[in-house]
């Protein structure tokens, strides 16, 4: 029986995080080999929600012999935004912050529209809406691209160029998907093309592209093809899903009201958290005194884990305190909900700001004529 | 067994153009029902090379009615032009003339970069060279575009729109063809999106396409999705292909030297035809005198009939003096050359005044920023 799926259009069932490294045969991340090259670490880096990587190790390399460096990042809009969609571009910001890397974030709004029922008018609504939450987190404009895809349409040239080497099958085997129409078919190009983007306007370049783990048959393909163009094949870094309120080893959803949004203020989040939040605590306090919780299923403390708590002496505490019952169910969701106030409520306060000339500011992170004209001027020279 | 095959890709066989109209389902074209209807009617269309056709007569009717018209007819641009490409627009700028038509000449160098064994070094020569040879026929600037499809990529968003719509099911069986790549694949949605250009940009219009009976499934699929958007189906007109040298039932190649080339001068005109164009004579000027010529099978008469003598008098007098034996193969063939290379020759004189400055000329027909963003609003609202 089929009972989970994993692709970048369908997380189905109960993520094995282990099963799907031997399936996507992508190598697991040794925290210890890449974590302490960096003063600091991410937070999300080092206590593992970044688990697996494809050669993250050469990217490393070459940040430590100056090479040239790039991060690709995207976004798909075809929904609010959640507090799960937020790490990975914080964590892709702390990079470029670090190591100087340039920031490509594709919009993908096309792919939403294929694969989701959903029509364009919805599509374009969550477009500007996504688009002013990752506006917010103030990428330096300087050294980041922000692009959507049917408003900058160049990037389905290069798509063409690319599709020229993919033929149905191997779509088919490395997507394990239902293709249900002839644009998501040729889809996968177009992520290709965002993800050879940097060595399309710069030359050789060493590309990280920090995702979730479902996109990383999109990698797969564009490492096939990176070296028929000189290219070096594009590293990533791969994440497990921000768990779900309701299950510790499913996804977030993006409906519903069974996710914690970027618009949720702290009323709204402590409500959902207590009243969603999966538990590791026990039926009764008085079991869970005696018992104690367990962490490593709690939804509440593994949002604090993975991304919301940093402090490593803090949430070893909150971990030991729980696991011996001192901490309870309750106190932990709250605690959890403090956190993630603190930083949505920095992350609103800029959205307001931005929200009124979201235009404004978008223009100064979109693709510039030049970089357009090399783009075309690099089709047509291959 | 499969002795012939007729699809956008691949014309194989001895073409049946009878055949043709019941495969494809496509109506005769009736010249009495729709040529009377102007003062002068084109030597193509009186002919019998235009064949074929889609609601053709909608088209006329609306022209009567003084309803808004379009006229769409684009080129692949995989090979030079032969003698036997330039009809199609020929008749198409007469029809604009005639009718005051919007025309629209979309370049697909995407489809002939996707289905041929070229890159897009290759491409694009033929891209520029094809594009002067377009630019020669003097289409009125104020009522044309031209535009190719990788340089003006806003045609690809709009194909993502309309690409939802068809599953790879619909397109194989409409095609019958082996799409060897996901771009491949993916191409119909981006020819739909040519044909329902001129209703995305000025809402319900009357759009006709003339082509070439072999581009027919576009039309089937283009009419298929054009009530989706409250769009009329697009009319067709549909030719023949217009006869290879060697052969009056085969179409004329792109590559090789058995074809009139657009560049060809006179002496080569007449070199090939002498040499290689399949003749209605019989083997010795005795026999030919007794019984005969054939002009239905004589490939010289065939292009003057279909195209390069305008003369209805003097092609009459032509046919019944071949047919009678007063013409020997050889009188007709330098009698063709001579037509060709009157059409030619001022052609290739227009051409050499646009060569030089051919991006001016071009600027001129290219889409302009407010239609483009008339494309992107049309998207979003749907």
């Amino acid at each position: 029986v089929e009972n989970n799926k994993v692709n970048p259009w369908e997380v189905k069932g109960k993520v094995d995080y282990e099963k799907l490294i031997k399936e996507f045969g992508v190598q697991k991340l040794d925290y210890e080999k890449v974590g302490s090259l960096f003063d600091e670490s991410h937070v999300s880096l080092r206590r593992g929600f970044f688990y697996a990587h494809r050669d993250f190790d050469k990217w490393i390399e070459a940040l430590k012999s100056n090479k040239p460096l790039a991060i690709v990042s995207g976004r798909g809009p075809s929904r609010q935004m959640h507090i799960g969609h937020i790490v990975v571009f914080h964590f892709a910001k702390w990079l470029q912050e670090k190591t100087g890397a340039f920031m490509y974030i594709p919009f993908s709004d096309d792919e939403k529209y294929l694969t989701k029922a959903s029509d364009f008018k919805t599509i374009r609504e969550y477009t500007i809406n996504n688009l002013i939450n990752i506006l917010a987190l103030d990428f330096d404009p300087k050294k980041t691209r922000i692009f959507i895809d049917t408003q900058e349409p160049i990037i389905y040239s290069l798509s063409i160029l690319f599709s020229k080497h993919f033929n149905l099958n191997t779509i088919r085997s490395v997507f394990g998907a239902d293709f249900k129409n002839i644009g998501w078919i040729f889809y996968p190009a177009v992520q290709v093309a965002h993800i050879l983007l940097p060595q399309v306007l710069n030359g050789q370049t060493e590309t990280l592209v920090p995702v979730a783990i479902d996109q990383d048959p999109y990698l797969r393909i564009a490492r096939d093809i990176a070296p028929k163009y000189g290219f070096l094949k594009p590293r990533t870094i791969l994440s497990k899903f921000f768990p779900s309120l309701e299950d510790p080893y499913g996804k977030m959803s993006s409906s519903g009201e069974k996710l914690i949004s970027l618009d949720d203020d702290f009323n709204m989040i402590k409500k959902k958290m207590r009243k969603y939040a999966f538990s590791g605590g026990r039926p009764t306090i008085e079991e869970h005194r005696k018992l104690g919780g367990i962490p490593e299923i709690d939804v509440a403390f593994l949002y604090l884990y993975y991304f919301f708590e940093e402090d490593d002496e803090k949430i070893k505490e909150i971990e030991e305190k729980y696991r011996r019952g001192e901490l309870l169910t309750k106190e932990i969701k709250d605690y959890a909900s403090e956190k993630i106030w603190e930083f949505l409520k920095e992350f609103q306060e800029r959205k307001e700001v931005i929200k009124e000339n979201w235009e404004e500011y978008y223009y100064k992170y979109t693709l510039k004529e030049k970089e357009k004209e090399k783009i075309l001027d690099f089709i047509y020279s291959n």
